[in-house]
C-alpha cells in the first residue's frame, strides 16, 4: 500500500506547494482555461520504469481527480529510447502546471530502479541478493525502497524500529560484540531479528558464538569476506557492505555472501531522462 | 531565512518520522539513557560543505534542543579528506538515533554543492554564470537551491510563480513566440520578467522583436548558440540549456551567454561520503 | 487554480472548525436529519459578485460533497438588489450548519470586488490601472487578490518573493537609491523586476539613472506626481500610492501614471449584505 | 488564553507563509544579515489599540523568538495621532521581513476595537451592551471577538456549539416558535441557554409563554422594539439586531433592550492606519 | 455531524498510522493483491452496538473508498451473542490490514454504550437521567460522548467552553459560592448556563440564593442528597456525582435528582468482544 | 524516546483542543490572571504509577513551558492511597484549565500499569512473561505499550510492520500453515521474525516442521497448551493467547509457555482514581 501511505501524500503536497507556489504565472497568462490536452511521458534513453502509481497521487493532491491516465508500460520493465510510458488526458493548462513535479518524481524513481537493475544483473547467477540501506534521500524512504524493489533489489530495514542492527558504537557502549547481542536480545521485542556489524575475524567468531541471526561484514576486503563466509558456514546469514561499486559487486557476490548492500542505489543514482509532450486537443 | 522556512521543518519531520518510526530498537536496547557523548561529522573525501544549518533544525524537531554544536568549517568551503566538519555534544543514545537522518541531509546538500563548484570552475573566466533548474528532488526545492548557491551557482526561478518562462507548449497554445510574449506581458503581474524558450534562429529573431527580457536557447549546438548570442547582441540576456555536461559547459560559456543552466546539479549529483564518529564521554 | 490551492483549503477548514466547534447545537436539536432543503443566496443591495467557487471548497471540507449547486449569476458581474446569486440543494440541516461560514466568505469577497469596481470606474478613460497591495487580511492573501481581480483591478506582488520592491528602509540600509538598486540587481534572481519607492524628485532622478523597471511615487501631491511622470517620460513604469481615496483617484490617474495602488481595497472594504434563504422540501 | 490557542497559531502560520513565500527577495538582496535594528509601530490617527499579544505569536512562528518587545501603550486604550505603540529590537532584516504581516494583524484588530468603542460610546448611559455576531472574517473568529472585547463590547456565542439560537428556519422546521423551543430544550445539553429570534409581536408572545432565556428582536422598527420590551417586562433578556448603525444604535438602546448586536463591528470595520518605522543600530 | 468532524478524522489517521506503520508485512507477503473478500464483524457476547459510522471514516482515510458496507443491526440496539453486525466487501488484503484498527474503534464505543445502558436501566422509572463527564480518554471526547448517547445516556458539557461549572477551586479563588456565581454571571457570555458544585448544605443554601441554574452535589451520602433535593425544591436542576456505581445509582436516582453523572462510563468501560471473520471470494 | 514522538504530540494537541475548545469559560470568569498556584496530583487508592513524562508534553503544548514540576514518586512504582505523585507550580488559572486533560492521561496510563502488574504478579515464578497485544485504544498505541512496560509487562509488535504474525486468514489465503510461512519468509525483509497462529496440534506439528520462530497457541485449553509445549520442546518460542484472565493466567503460565498475551491490559483496564488539588499562593 506504499502509494496510499500518508507520508507519501505529505511529500507530494510539499512538492506541489514548493513548485506551484501561488500559481503558475506563465500558464495562467498564456493558456486559456478549458482547453483539453493529452500529455505523453516519454523515456529518452533505456530505463527500468518505476513510480507510475505516483501519477494518481500527484493528480489527486493537485485537484486533478478527473485526469484519465493510461499506462503504456509495466512497472519494473526495461524500455528503450523514446518509448511512451504513460498518457494523461486533462485540461491542457493543468497538465502544464503539474508537468515538472510529475517528472521530478518519476525521473528519480526510474533512475533508482535503473541503477539497481544494473547491480542485480552484475551478481546474476550467484546466491547474493542486492539490498538497499537507510541512506535514502530524506522524505523519500518509502519511495526509494519501492524503486529499489522495482529494479529487482531487496529491501533491508525500513527504519530504526523494524529490525535490530548493532553497529560499532553500540558495541563500544556495551563493551563487546557478545554483550551487545545479549542486551539486544533481552531489550527488543521478540519478532525482531538481530544483525551485528563485524570488522574483523575476531568479531565474526564472537558473533557466531552468540547465535546471532545476521552478520554484517563491514568494509572488508574480498579475501576477508570469503574467509568469513567459510567460517560462518551457514550458521548465520551474511551481508557484505561498504563501498560496493558496479565493478566490485560481482567479486563480493562470488564469495558466497547472502546479501550485498549498496548505499549508492539511493543516495547517488542519476535521474532518468524523461520528458512530457503535450498535445492540445482543440 | 531558508532554514526557518516551514517547508524545511515539514521535510525534516517527515525524515525523522520515516527513519525513527516508533523508536530506535537497537539503541534503546543496547545503550543506557543518560550517557553523554560527542559526535564528529567527518568528510571522507574532498568536498564543498553545504547544509550545516540543517543540524539545528533536525535537533529541534527531534526534541534535542539541548544539543551543543560546534562547526569546524564554513559553509561553502572546500575541505580535504578526513576533515572534521562539526562536533555535537548530547546524550549518546540520542546522537545514535539521529545519526542517519543528519548524514542523509548533509551528504546530499554537500554533494550538490560539490558538483556545482566543479561546473563553476569549468566556466571560470567567462561571463557565464552556472544556474540551476526546477529539476530538483520533490520536497527539496529550497534545500537543493540553497546547496547550489553554496557551491557558487546562481538560482533560477524557485517555482512557477516568481518569473515567467514561456516554453514550447505555451507558444503552441498562443500560436507563436510573439503572441505568447504579448499575452504573458498583459497577464502576469508587473514585477515578473519574461523569458522565452527558443529552438531556432527564427524564434530568436521573433523574440528579439518583442523586447523580451531573457532568451533561453534550448538544446542548440555550440555553433548555433554563438550565432544567437551575436544576433541578440545584448538586447536580452541569454541562457543556454539542454544536456550540458562538465565537458561541454566551458565551450558553451565561451560563446558569450550570460547563463548556463544545468539540471544535473540537483537531479543527479552523487552524495558526498560523510560519516559520524561517536565518542562516549563516560 | 486559486481555489484548489492548499492554503485556501487550510483557511476554509479553520473557518469551519471555529464556527461549528463540536457541532451545531441548535440545528441538531430542532431539525431532523434527512430532510432535503434548498438554499438561495441573495444579494440585498447592488454588488459585484465574487467568490462563488468557494462554495464547492466549503462544501467539500464540510463533508457535503453531494450538495448540488447552481450559480445564477457570473463571477465579476454587477447584480441589483434582491438578486438570487446561487442555489444549493442538500440536506436542510447541513445547509443551516454551513450558512454563516459560507456567507462570511462570500460577503467579504463580494465587498472587495464591489469597492474595487468603484475605483476602476473612477479612473476609466485614463491609462491608469487600479492595483492592490499586500495590505490584505492575514490568511486571505489569495482570496483578497482574487476578489480585486474579479472587480476589475490588477494584482501587484503576491508576496515578498515574486518581485523586488525597494522601500525607504532598504534604501537607508544600502546608503542610497542607486546603491540599493545595484544590490537588488545582483542579489535577486533574474526573472524578478525591480521597483523602487521614491519620495522626492531627487530620488526619482537617481532611480531613473539606474534603469530601474518601476518607480513608486509614495505619498506625493498630485502636482508632484505629474511632474515626476513628465521627468520619467516612459523610461520606467510609474505607480502612485499613499492615501488614495475614491475622491482623489481620478486626479492622480489623470497625471499619466500607469498604476494607482489602493490599500483600502482589501483592508477596509465593507462587507456586502448577503443572506441565505432556506426552503424545506418536505 | 486566546493567543495561545492553536487556531491562532494556524492563522499566523498561514499569514506568514502567504506573505513570505520562499523568502523576502528585496531584503535578502539589500540588507546584510546581522545588522541590529529597532522597529517602532506607530498609530497615524487616534485609535483604540488592540492585538498587541499577537506580536509574540508572529515572532515565535517566524523563528524570531529572540526579538525583544516593549509595549508603549495598554491594550484597549485610546491613543492619539503619531503615538508609538510598541518597539521591537531584533535583526533589521528580520524586522523588515515580518513588517507587513505584523501590521496587517494589528491594523485589523485595532480597527475593530476602534469601531466598537464608537458604538459603546453611542449607547453610554443606557442599560444596553453592544455585542458582536458570528459575522466575522473566516479564520478570524477568536481575534475578531477579542478585538470587540478590547473595544468595550461584549461577546455573543463563539460558535454553533456554545449556545442555542433558534432562527426563522429552525422555527419553520419545527412548525412554530413554541415547538422549536421545546425541541431545543430537550435536545441540547443542560448548560446551554436558549435564545429565539422573533419578527413579530405574536412571536414574542409565544416565546414568552415558553420561558425562553433570551428573545432576539430581528429587524424591528424602534417603536416595535420599545413595545416588545414593555411586553417582555424582564421575563427574558432582550437583544435587538438587524441593520444597526452608529446613527440608530442609541435610539434602539434607549428602548430598554439588554443587548444591541452589530455585525458591522467585525465584517465592515475599516483598518487602522499603522506604520512601522525602522532604525538601523549600526 | 460527529463523524464528519475534523478531530475524528485526525484520530482515525493517528490510529491507522500507528498500527500500519510502513505497511502490513504479513499480509503483503502472504496474500496476493486483488483477491476480493468479505469481512463480517461479529459480537461474541450481548452488547449495545455503537460506532458503526466510524467504518466509513476508517475506510476513507485508509484509501478504501470503494469498500461496500452493509450494516446488519442498528446503532444503539442490543444484540445477542454471535450476531453479525456489519459486512464489508473489498480486496481481502486491505480488509486484513485494517481489521485491528476497525475493531479497536468499535469494541471501545460498543463497550461504552453497553455499560451506559446498564446504568440507564438501573435508574429506569425514576426522573433521573444518566449523564457523562469530561473523564473521557484523551483524543476520544466526541466518540466517547457519542457512545454514551447511543447507550441511552445524556451528554454533559463537551468541553470547558460550552457551559460554566464552578468547582471548589474556583470558589476558593472567589472567596465563596455566591461571589463565584456572581463573577461567572458577568464574565461568561449570555447563552451559557451556570452550574455550581456544592459539598455541604450550607453551600446549597448559598447557591440557591443566587438563582444558579444547576446545583451539583459532589460526593454526598444518599441521605444528604435527598435532603438537598428537598431544600432545592425545583428552584434549580440537581446533579449528583462522585463514585457512583451500578450498585448505588438507583438509590441516588430515587432521591429525586435530575441527573446522575458517572465518570466510569467513559474512563473504565470494558471493551466489547468483537471479531472480524474474513471470507476470500476466489 | 516515546514522549518526544510526534504522534504523542498530535494526541496531546487533540486532547487539549477537544477539552479547552475556545477557552475555559469558568476559569476565565472566576479566577484572575496572574495568581500563582501549586497543584498536587494525588492517588486516591494504591496504584502502579505510569505516565509522568506526559506532564511536560501537555504543558509544552498548552503554552505552559514555564510550569515547574516536581515528581514525588518514580515511574513504575506502587504507591498507597492518598500519595502525592507530582507537584506543579504555575499560574493558578492555567493549572485549572489543564487539570482534566492531565488527569485523563495519567489515570489511564496508571490504570493500565496497575492491571499489568497484577498479571505479572500472578505468573511470578514461572518462565512466562506477560505481553500486550495490538488491542489498544486507537491513537494510544505508544502510550498503552509504554504503560504495560511500566507495569512490568513486555511489548509484542508495535504495529503491522515490525514483525510477521501469520493468522488464520493468512493461512487460508496461502492454503496451509507451511505454505504461509514459506511465503512470509521470502516476502518480508530479513530482520523480521515469523510467528504463526496455531489452533490445533496438527497446526503445531506443521509449523514446527518449517522452523518458524514463534508459535502462538490461540484459544487452546490449558491441557492442550501443555501438550503443545511438550511437543515444541524448545524448538520455537511459545505464546498463549485468547481470553486470558487473572484467574487463568497462572495455570497457563505453569504449562511452560514463554509468553502469555492479554488484550485486556489495554482494552479494558479501569482508570486509576487520581485527583488534582490546587493551592492558591496569594
Amino acid at each position: 500500500m506504499t502509494f496510499d501511505h500518508p507520508s507519501i501524500r505529505r511529500l507530494v503536497r510539499l512538492a506541489l506547494e514548493e513548485d506551484i507556489g501561488r500559481g503558475d504565472a506563465t500558464t495562467t497568462a498564456t493558456v486559456s482555461a478549458g482547453i483539453p490536452g493529452r500529455a505523453t511521458i516519454v523515456a529518452r534513453h533505456p530505463v527500468v520504469v518505476a513510480g507510475l502509481p505516483i501519477l494518481r497521487v500527484v493528480f489527486a493532491e493537485a485537484g486533478m481527480g478527473a485526469a484519465r491516465t493510461e499506462l503504456r508500460v509495466e512497472e519494473g520493465k526495461t524500455v528503450g529510447s523514446d518509448t511512451p510510458i504513460a498518457e494523461i488526458a486533462d485540461e491542457a493548462a493543468r497538465l502544464l502546471t503539474i508537468e515538472r513535479v510529475t517528472l521530478n518524481f518519476l525521473q528519480r524513481m526510474t533512475g533508482v530502479a535503473t541503477l539497481t537493475r544494473r547491480y542485480v544483473e552484475a551478481v546474476a547467477g550467484t546466491r547474493a541478493k542486492i539490498v538497499d540501506t537507510r541512506k535514502t534521500v530524506p522524505g523519500w524512504r518509502l519511495l526509494d525502497k519501492y524503486a529499489v524493489a522495482a529494479g529487482g533489489g531487496e529491501n533491508h530495514r525500513f527504519g530504526l524500529d523494524d529490525g535490530i542492527l548493532i553497529k560499532d558504537n553500540h558495541i563500544v557502549a556495551c563493551g563487546g560484540v557478545g554483550a551487545a547481542i545479549e542486551r539486544a536480545r533481552s531489550g527488543g521485542h521478540r519478532l525482531l531479528r538481530i544483525e551485528v556489524e563485524c570488522e574483523t575475524m575476531e568479531d565474526v567468531a564472537e558473533a557466531l558464538g552468540t547465535g546471532v541471526d545476521v552478520i554484517l561484514l563491514d568494509n572488508m576486503a574480498v579475501r576477508e569476506i570469503a574467509e568469513a563466509v567459510r567460517r560462518i558456514a551457514g550458521h548465520a546469514r551474511v551481508e557484505a557492505s561498504g563501498g560496493v561499486t558496479l565493478e566490485t559487486a560481482r567479486k563480493i557476490a562470488e564469495t558466497g555472501v547472502d546479501l550485498v548492500s549498496v548505499g549508492g542505489l539511493t543516495h547517488s543514482a542519476p535521474a532518468a531522462d524523461l520528458s512530457m509532450d503535450l498535445e492540445l486537443l482543440q
